[in-house]
């Protein structure tokens, strides 16, 4: 009697092809964010159900998991019934990404960290999305995070470590977009849109790459429409530069480039951030990585601040990661407003993207033992081979030989060698290539 | 208005160096069982409810968190109001064991798997046990596990390769308890125990360590007096080997010492499989490490069908990890039986017992910048010690350097050097050792 044997909706296994890409990947990264100074942490999968809806996480907080109570009373099943609300039957929830967690870790261990606290997480979130191609369920993000510097350091620390992790996993030709949330504000106050308008006008100006300048200015006429003309002068005036699909050249990180493109006057303060942040970048970052200005990047979580980022990467058609700086955020456990910046990965993505090398370990070998061979015999070949620093397989004699050779070729084994009774010495093992 | 900053109850946040000592931990362990052939795969961290409870989680099924679904509809919440039971409204849990994830995992893919497959999975699992020392509602579990293999071999390869990755971890003096369920029935057939009562004189024996010989005698006598007699004599013929503590030198797996402390006749088959595990293993085990016979060892769950096992170490009271053979298992989902034998260490026990070498990585170092020293002039002096292989911690010139030393002392930097505006050549650094 078989059960259905899926994974849950929107979930994957990982076979160990798949699992060894993404291991490699994964230390990579954090070998990478190691070297550049930051620290791991870990938290737990799950968080207070309370802390996971306070408004910090946006539309996630809707796709999150929720945990049933234990030992839930008869009482309080029948008042969830009444008021219609299953939720309240839940007392914690999966996390939805990591900077919720990261915030509460901080607030939670400050007196052990150093006052400028580099951190790396690379963990699975979840959410409940409907699932499609390239959206999972169950997915990996790669985070660093530097919390209590306010300076533009942590922004190009950010930036210089995630560029040299995206280099060290082959991924050339990657363009980090910036923006300052404050050139967005200033910009859309320029243009004439009332402060209370602004984060209407931000999530429309957000679907640029979905519904173009056009259907931009066309949306927010509803909102004012002498400003929609406003900028959409500004969306013409970019639009060469980035190009239709964000494939031009794009816009340096100059004062000259930057001015070139923004009204007079417009937001002083974020276009001198980001001239700074072009000048300290100017020659730290790998071969292959470029860092623009770009004036349409907006970043959907409302928590951002000053500084935001987002990664292109030609071969895939949506950002490869991104970040930017929330200084008001860690404050809402502290009571007391602590400066931060992040920068994550979107390791589906990446991995998507990855050439993994021929070899990634000791040479694997194969050791196909004939049916009377001893136990303890074979055993003590394979000893000897793992200590000699081999990955050993074992594998029984088989009619069908072909098949055999040809799986273990497939499982990355390199070189096999047939074992027959008596033989207790690794060196009168007779191995011949697997790869012809 | 700050609020409360606690890990959910029971579960735990790992600081900088918790998570290199486990990092460190699951790198051993991850590479010496990929050398011994083993291949490492991934499961998503739920499962469907009707899955994680099925009845092959034991006692597990009813410690595992359950997922809300979602959507639930007013009718729904009602008619689980109605019964009294929230659990109708879960649809999916978090995993209670790697097993049954595992299972379902084969079951799934299985024509996209060697005949013989032998997986790793090192992964966290959820219960929600009432919190205590060393207890914890999430913890990892590191798992090997060998499908399709019904002779001795895939034990011969479990145990040898879990000794050797505990000997890597640098656990000294493990002992490998043995027994086979087949002499436990045997032995209780034997003594005179219906066959109907032997898994409750199981679930008794299985208390020896808690309630002593004379306690699991007393609790027998309920199911049959003449046979709980029977048994006390095997219990007390075993005891001088075992000691009151475990302690004892053991039985060794040869035939004269099993048949010095079974009854002659219980159980041949089972002794037979026993002593030829004891031949082949003869040579092959690691210095430190010992494997012994246990008529004791009774292993609580029902689904092992044959050899079970477990690891004490010195160090730690309980077992640092465990296993057996569960041949029917894997057949619940195919509908035709496959076997399988699975070793599983107690990642957070080891952890526990691990002493971490000085240094685990390139040499550490951090700078030390005045105020004035230029963004761009830092990072290229970062740069270039990053590219020379270095860990890299920057840190701003302070008032109290003696504290801030001390810190980044105590964070494993070695060495330090001031940086001075117009430095940019990493030649020009003067370092000093932190660790005077």
């Amino acid at each position: 009697m078989a059960q259905p044997v899926n994974p849950p909706r929107g979930m994957r296994d990982f076979l160990p092809a798949d699992k060894a890409r993404r291991e490699h990947a994964l230390g990579i990264i954090r070998s990478v964010y190691r070297s550049h100074g930051f620290d791991e942490i870990e938290t737990p999968v799950v968080e207070d159900y309370a802390r996971l809806h306070a408004g910090l996480g946006g539309d996630n907080e809707k796709l999150s998991f929720s945990i049933l109570k234990r030992g839930i009373r008869p009482e309080a099943l029948a008042a969830a019934a009444e008021a219609g609300d299953a939720e309240q039957l839940a007392d914690l929830g999966l996390r939805f990404d990591l900077t919720v967690p990261l915030t509460r870790f901080f607030a939670s261990h400050r007196a052990e960290l150093p006052p400028v606290f580099r951190s790396i997480q690379i963990a699975p979130v979840w959410r409940a999305e409907r699932p499609q191609k390239g959206r999972y369920r169950q997915f990996v993000q790669a985070d660093i995070d530097i919390i209590g510097e306010a300076g533009l350091l942590a922004e190009i620390e950010l930036i210089t470590a995630t560029s040299q992790a995206l280099a060290a996993l082959g991924l050339d030709g990657c363009v980090i977009r910036v923006n300052d949330r404050r050139i967005l504000f200033g910009l859309l106050a320029h243009c004439g849109f009332a402060p209370e308008t602004h984060d209407r006008a931000l999530i429309t100006i957000d679907k640029l790459d979905k519904i173009g300048a056009v259907g931009v200015v066309e949306e927010l006429r509803a909102i004012d429409g002498d400003a929609a003309e406003r900028i959409g002068a500004v969306l013409a005036a970019v639009e060469p530069a980035l190009g239709a699909d964000g494939a031009g050249a794009g816009i340096p990180l100059t004062r000259e480039a930057i001015a070139g493109v923004l009204p007079e006057g417009a937001a002083e303060d974020g276009v001198a951030n980001l001239v700074a942040l072009g000048e300290a970048l100017d020659d730290g970052l790998p071969a292959g990585v470029a860092v623009r200005f770009d004036p349409t990047l907006v970043r959907g979580m409302g928590y951002y601040t000053g500084t935001i980022f987002e990664v292109a990467h030609p071969g895939s058609g949506s950002s490869v990661g991104g970040g930017g700086r929330y200084d008001g955020m860690v404050g809402r456990f502290l009571g007391q407003d602590v400066p931060a910046v992040g920068f994550s990965i979107g390791f589906e993505r990446v991995v998507d993207l990855l050439t993994l090398p021929e070899s990634t370990g000791p040479e694997a070998v194969a050791l196909i033992a004939d049916a009377d061979v001893e136990l303890a015999d074979l055993l003590a070949l394979k000893r000897a081979l793992v200590d000699r620093g081999h990955r050993v397989r074992l594998e029984k004699r088989q009619k069908n030989m072909k098949t055999l050779l040809a799986r273990i070729a497939g499982e990355g084994f390199a070189r096999v060698a047939n074992v027959r009774a008596g033989v207790r010495d690794a060196d009168a093992l007779e191995f011949r290539d697997l790869a012809d």
